[in-house]
């Protein structure tokens, strides 16, 4: 059973409440991230991917050098769920300890 | 001093020559790999991290689950150059290691 998509105004309650800058984009959640240098994304990556596999569930992720923007989405729902504000939460929170 | 930029043509021989499958697309080389699941993928961005890192030259790289797309460009140079190719040879070679 697909998770329901969330209405945007519980999305962006979610997120003012949580504190994160992530954006609500149509049907998806993104946010972009500069780090210190390419080693520096790819080391964010590599978090970011490690929770996205205990979470089983996977953004897009683009590397532009320094740069990563990461959108997430619930494919099998057709938009945000509770799946993709939990995982920008943990995401988040990836990045205050960076 | 930046690289000059190589004659569409003469990229079209480099990879001709190499039997690379890197296709040239405006000012960009480009691939796309599909690996077993997003852990490979991870894995073989992982990879190109390494060798980007080397050549201290570095491509967008965007990941999708499973599926990596690579672009290389001289921004520099305003165009594809030597290093271009170069780098895009050696993640083939990568390519043919998995």
């Amino acid at each position: 059973m697909s998770e329901p998509v969330l209405a945007p105004a519980d999305v962006d309650a979610a997120l003012a409440e949580q504190g994160i800058d992530w954006v609500r984009q149509d049907d998806e959640l993104t946010t972009t991230v500069t780090l210190r240098d390419f080693a520096g994304a790819l080391a964010f990556v590599n978090e970011v991917g490690a929770a996205a596999e205990a979470a089983n569930h996977h953004p897009d992720i683009d590397i532009r050098w320094n740069t990563v923007t990461l959108a997430l989405t619930t494919h099998d729902s057709g938009g945000i769920t509770r799946r993709d504000v939990e995982l920008a939460t943990e995401i988040a929170a990836l990045r205050d300890g960076q």
